[in-house]
């Protein structure tokens, strides 16, 4: 028999339980799950995501090889100093939060040096929250950051990357500040992003008005201004000299892009960069991850575009068609201006 | 027999016509397609859109008592002037573009006195573009702007409401600058702030690592950044100063929200905010348009919450679990801080 405890069976939590259940990889498994929540934790058992419930964390770690604290990042260091005396010799102690560098430093001070922690946290999740919205499938195709700490075994380091796999995930090693820096762009970034975003409309006297026009393009860039306020909340306080940092980077490529906009003459050099981003996101969400060799400056075709066959052949055939319409349509609008200032 | 002529059948033109067929509200319909791009006309034949295609714009417009004018913004002036002088006496001519202050004057100069001219603009769209992609669903429960010129008649104006109506649209009438100020905040300035929140990404050093990590979060928030560039200028250059202004504000709430972020002693007062948004965000999604007493401010119940039975109750349930979270949390917090300084 192995068995995982689960502290917190909200979405994640609960989605682990049941990938792990699902993968059949651990013989014998069985799942204690822990939450203050009786409601989330009534629901997980229920969906047979978890065997045995106890609202009590101290207790839920006995016995267990491998313990998941998916509780919000600042509830994590009152965890494990709740399960610091009970927690089994050797076992493996592992996290889903969204920040890294203040979750190791908490593990360092509060667990005890029998026990490996390595630290985690699947790039995976839905602005929903709790267990009902639940899925084995929720880590599918995700990746999974794995982060070491210096003392962790590595059986320890082998379990956690093996049940990022497990749940269809793939591991991605790194340290803590550099995961910080990261998602402070890509995850963060976006959050604050959409929440402002959203705060801008909303506080608009016309938001009665905008709100009824409001369309897929204001739905999907404030979507994630949903996310749960523990969640968001928790993000920033703990990753907060990273946001800020990226928030001034966002907030100084706003001004450039205002600029372009404000300015009448420099109608090519926008369309340019439209056009790159347009290109350049749609090969993103296509798949294509890493550098492309087409720069914000302007559009020109790869140094080496068979460097990659499939997306060489989209770029060429893209910046051909995109050079072709500049040129069309920006000297068009130059003769009608010609035209007329000459009148 | 009642001929409808569709000048541009990419995404929109072609949704349109094919939109009017699934309908069967005009009895002996025919419509004619023109297009420069002869894979588009093409294609829009094929799918059963158009019956009769031409390239050239002022033969199509022979015999149509309507005229839809479905090109990016910047090509409509063309277009109004091409077909000037063999548009039928008493047709209605109409539009889809994304601003309407510049349409409406480029109207005013270029078509006869003998037609009538309504603006519409549909407000739904994908970042999807040209005619494989169209559909007669396409606007289904979406808003349809209709701006009437004050030369339009009567018959016109509902005429243009009624092509909306007959493709499961809802009519929406306003003016040429109001209709511009409005999206401007929630179309044109979502698609700035997902561009540059997608150029901040892309143009930094750490792009291959972090276009790897980057999961649905960046996905939805910069997911317009992949509009066809001919839409995104036209758009940009034909609301430029709206859009510059709406920019200026949503900067001015990132650097709120970030010094909000930044101040260790407002994390209460930064809770608040995101669960207020969350909470307006999350009814804003469900459908509830217009204002909702929840301030900005803070949290509370709203003074008459059974002015709404459903949203009352949606509000009271989640006011009063986030003002629980947030004072059980923060006092902690706040106690923890305090057991810091004491040791």
């Amino acid at each position: 028999m192995t068995r995982v405890t689960i502290i917190g069976t909200g979405l994640l939590g609960a989605s682990v339980a049941l990938g792990l259940k699902a993968s059949k990889k651990l013989p014998g498994l069985e799942i204690v799950g822990a939450d203050r929540n009786r409601d989330h934790l009534n629901i997980a058992k229920r969906s047979g995501a978890i065997d045995i419930v106890t609202p009590d964390p101290a207790e839920a770690v006995r016995g267990a090889a491998m313990v998941v604290i998916a509780v919000p990042v600042l509830g994590i260091e009152d965890v494990m100093r709740e399960i610091a005396a009970t927690v089994e010799e050797g076992a493996v102690i592992t996290d889903t939060g969204s920040t890294k560098a203040e979750v190791m430093r908490w593990a360092r001070a509060a667990l005890p040096d029998t026990v490996s922690f390595v630290g985690g946290h699947p790039m995976a999740g839905t602005t929903e929250s709790g267990p009902t919205t639940a899925s084995a499938e929720l880590f599918k195709g995700a990746q999974w950051v794995v982060v070491p700490s210096v003392s962790a075994s590595d059986g320890a380091v082998q379990a956690v990357s093996g049940m990022a796999t497990a749940l269809g995930a793939s591991a991605r090693f790194m340290d803590a500040e550099e995961h910080d820096a990261y998602v402070a762009a890509i995850s963060h970034l976006p959050l604050a992003a959409a929440t402002a975003l959203f705060r801008v409309a909303r506080d608009s006297e016309a938001w009665p008005e905008l709100s009824v026009l409001a369309a897929g393009g204001f739905r999907d860039t404030t979507r994630v201004a949903g996310t749960h306020p523990d969640m968001a909340h928790d993000i920033a306080v703990t990753n907060r000299t990273q946001l800020v940092h990226w928030i001034e980077r966002y907030r100084e490529a706003l001004r450039e892009l205002q600029q372009q906009i404000a300015d009448v003459e420099g109608e090519e050099e926008l369309y340019r960069l439209l056009a790159t981003t347009s290109i350049e996101h749609g090969a993103f969400m296509a798949g294509k991850v890493g550098r492309v060799e087409v720069t914000a400056k302007g559009i020109e075709l790869p140094e080496s575009p068979m460097s990659d066959f499939i997306f060489g052949a989209y770029f060429s055939d893209k910046i051909r068609e995109i050079n072709e319409r500049a040129e069309d349509r920006l000297s068009k609008r130059e003769q009608d201006r010609k035209l007329r200032r000459d009148r």
